[in-house]
């Protein structure tokens, strides 16, 4: 079998390339990727209009293209189903779905006004009202999720999907400065810790630096 | 087994209430409506920001509660698989996780623009470029699932989760008077004769008007 083929964007800067990468690592697909260059138009849907674009990411597996984020989780689930990418528990499994797709279509705010940026770091970053309520909502969800299956991820013993849609929420938390409940503090660590997420970082802060000049002609 | 209950907003202009409430209906759940109150923040959070809440739609069923349209949508295909909310075909289906997808999180432009308004006709209504472009892509989306399935609906002989998810879009292009080619209008022609659709839209136009003074106080 072929391998398969994830089309992502800038390790630095792209939210959804992100996602979509965690959701293949943590399914233990074998993928290349296909990086798309700074000035292809699908970067800047992503990065600079903070919309997931139809391109990126991106998945070629087995003759199926699949885009957009949550349907490549969906697929990826489908396919190797002993991944745990979604809960075993049917209610478990709905919740999973449903803060998953509250991340996928909101929080509109945190995102234009604190653009993942791994490499950054803005100690004392002052974050107005609108991105302070979809933090706060952020960290109810968080809180309702270990409240409900104990951690140490948000569904439990291992990372899944939402634990993914989540993950560049927690690289601006920490690039923000964001002030934070302890027990949420913990989960971000944690994630930062996951050997995928590690390699991710590492790989962002090796980028050049030519994706810096995009907002230029914007 | 209790009937589910179905959290709902405005039939007139809540886009993601209908999306859901299709989606139940094409399950064949029995369900009752709870109609959210005019003044409730759910009800702005959906019509005003454009954005889905966690609140509308939102799905009670045997104990579980599901929000977010997409989570919805999973969470029916799974209790009533039989009914074809997603393709059988496991390409095609990954396709229409990947359209619903961009419904779910994009075309903003368009949301923004051109809000449903079920009862109101805007003839030679004037659509902007950013809005235009909403609209293209989704008729090239649409396009290629006729092309690809074969109709008369987007994946081939009976509506699904897809049909759903754009069926607002349909009431949209016929409010503001949108040029469309020929096959889109005989699909939209199609969604609008669905029993469900002109139960959705008798209703509507039977709302009071008190929604429409929403706007005053935003």
């Amino acid at each position: 079998m072929a391998k398969a083929v994830l089309t992502i964007s800038s390790k630095n800067y792209g939210a959804w390339a992100l996602r979509g990468w965690l959701m293949a690592k943590l399914a233990g697909l074998e993928f290349t990727e296909k990086v798309i260059p700074p000035d292809d138009p699908a970067m800047k849907a992503e990065i600079l209009l903070l919309a997931p674009s139809m391109r990126v990411p991106a998945l070629l597996h087995d003759g199926i293209e699949v885009w957009d984020t949550l349907a490549i989780g969906e697929y990826l689930h489908e396919r190797k189903p002993r991944a745990g990418l979604l809960p075993a528990d049917v209610k478990a499994r709905a919740h999973c779905r449903a803060i998953c797709g509250e991340m996928h279509s909101g929080f509109s705010s945190l995102r234009s006004a604190l653009p993942m940026n791994i490499k950054a770091r803005f100690p004392g970053f002052k974050v107005w009202s609108r991105a302070q309520a979809d933090i706060d909502r952020i960290l109810a969800i968080w809180a309702d999720c270990f409240e409900r299956y104990g951690g140490p991820f948000l569904f439990g013993k291992q990372p899944c999907l939402a634990d993914a849609m989540y993950a560049p929420v927690v690289t601006r938390l920490l690039s923000y400065d964001v002030a934070i409940d302890k027990a949420s503090a913990a989960y971000c660590k944690r994630i930062m810790e996951l050997p995928a997420m590690k390699e991710w970082v590492a790989a962002a802060k090796q980028e050049p630096d030519e994706i810096d000049e995009l907002d230029a002609e914007f």
